[in-house]
């Protein structure tokens, strides 16, 4: 799935190493994006960097320097047709043993550039084959919604799917039963010509995607809602789509043992997002 | 409260560094123990050890030679009278970017020697003051019981605590309301001279200490009980402890707005574990 990386910049320094004391690693304290860069230039950049500071302001990591992250990805951006960037922001070198902050640490900087990955363009326009995974997320208000760098979750689900080559993702629901997301994707859902995704605030990744497709959907003059959904919503719904930030709109054409057309509201999201894509309409 | 760094080896070499790419920065993917130290000895390094293999096996991270893990903290102990060592086991440096192990990935081991913290020997005699915490946890049964390297929450829970020097240790409970854990110990009431704590099995982390104070009320014909325990349990608690692996038995002596005696079932474990602690049996 997944590209070679060819950059590797540590406080912008190229090459240089983390602290094992780093408290990213000792205890996943810390956020990142995953910027897609198309035609020398990332893709929603200001939205990236509105989350990341937004999360570094609720978990109280020392906050980066946004210009000066900006300015790193863009000059990464620049000269290729096609990569991914993932900046990770940690909350930098534990000072002392233990959770505790002193509140003296400073944020360390990771920036990271990685090829575009092989992906399949049938996928793109035919649509992929999702499965329900076992795995329940757990329910946390002060972390919903953050790209934070917890991801035992995530990794537990996503090894479910490795049984399975031919599945592209896989949808989960919370430890209350309430839908979430993908592994690495939100989730969207349409009935009745009106467009419906869980909402951020028990768990779940506020995607840079999804709200892209809720603000144009709302620009169209699609209904849109966030809401509570259930697992008879998704049985309930004509059609329903995937979003991260790498991909755009993924529609989804198999959904366990469910067949779904690529409806109507999915085919018009994709044609309007195409251009902010910077990609071929049909693509 | 911890003490100052002396020792760090990665894969058993001194002072070597860890890849930007290991999936425990990235993503909190590993394991760790916390193992105190005394006169030259490590404490309960075999449970220690049982318990990093099984979340291992767990989290699917590839199996570290236990033995090489053993035999690197019995040196590390040796020759100090005090120390507290921590091993963290990652999942290895990622292949490619993702959720996604590719399955060749090999271990890291960080092996961390810190100085034994300052300590308050009258908290240990005379108790804590402990306060509820309003943050919840996640319950997640796939993770419960791991000393897995997704700390966010009890960083969070740490910070409510920074505001009041006073307090020793916060109470948390679960997103469905029961109790769970100190934001580093696990918790034992005591009603009717019955030893409660809560079940592992949603979320917590099955503190080595813990077992060994279960383990030791039965042996001495206390009666134990794990079970799912909420607020008024807590209430209704004629004593209450805190254990973890360096302090063994912290009772509390004050629970927000609560004074509690430190009683007759406190006072017993606590003789009953201190020649298993090395420690005078009066500190």
């Amino acid at each position: 799935m997944s590209g070679a990386i060819d950059v590797v910049l540590v406080n912008g320094v190229r090459d240089a190493g983390v602290s094992v004391l780093d408290r990213g690693l000792q205890f996943g304290d810390g956020l990142f994006e995953t910027i897609a860069c198309v035609k020398g230039r990332p893709r929603f950049l200001p939205l990236h960097l509105e989350r990341l500071e937004f999360g570094c302001e609720r978990l109280a990591v020392a906050a980066p320097n946004l210009d000066e992250i900006g300015a790193e990805v863009v000059e990464l951006a620049r000269d290729v047709e096609r990569a991914i960037v993932k900046v990770l922001v940690t909350a930098g070198e534990a000072v002392a043993r233990g959770y505790a902050r002193s509140g003296n640490e400073r944020a360390t900087r990771i920036t990271l550039r990685y090829a575009w990955p092989h992906e399949v363009l049938a996928q793109l326009h035919d649509g992929v084959m999702v499965r329900t995974l076992t795995l329940r997320l757990g329910e946390n208000p002060r972390l919903a919604g953050l790209k934070h760098c917890n991801r035992l979750e995530q990794i537990l689900a996503r090894a479910e799917l490795a049984s399975d080559a031919g599945l592209a993702e896989g949808i989960l629901f919370s430890s209350s039963g309430n839908l979430v997301s993908g592994t690495s994707s939100n989730v969207f859902l349409v009935r009745e010509s009106c467009l419906l995704t869980p909402r951020i605030d028990l768990c779940g990744v506020a995607g840079v995607m999804r709200r892209v497709v809720l603000r144009e959907a709302r620009q169209v003059g699609i209904p849109t809602r966030e809401c509570e959904l259930r697992a008879q919503d998704v049985q309930d719904a004509d059609e329903v789509f995937l979003t991260n930030a790498r991909i755009g709109i993924w529609p989804v054409r198999t959904l366990d043992a469910r067949e779904l057309a690529i409806g109507p509201v999915t085919r018009h999201l994709q044609s309007v997002l195409a251009p902010l894509l910077d990609e071929p309409a049909d693509a």
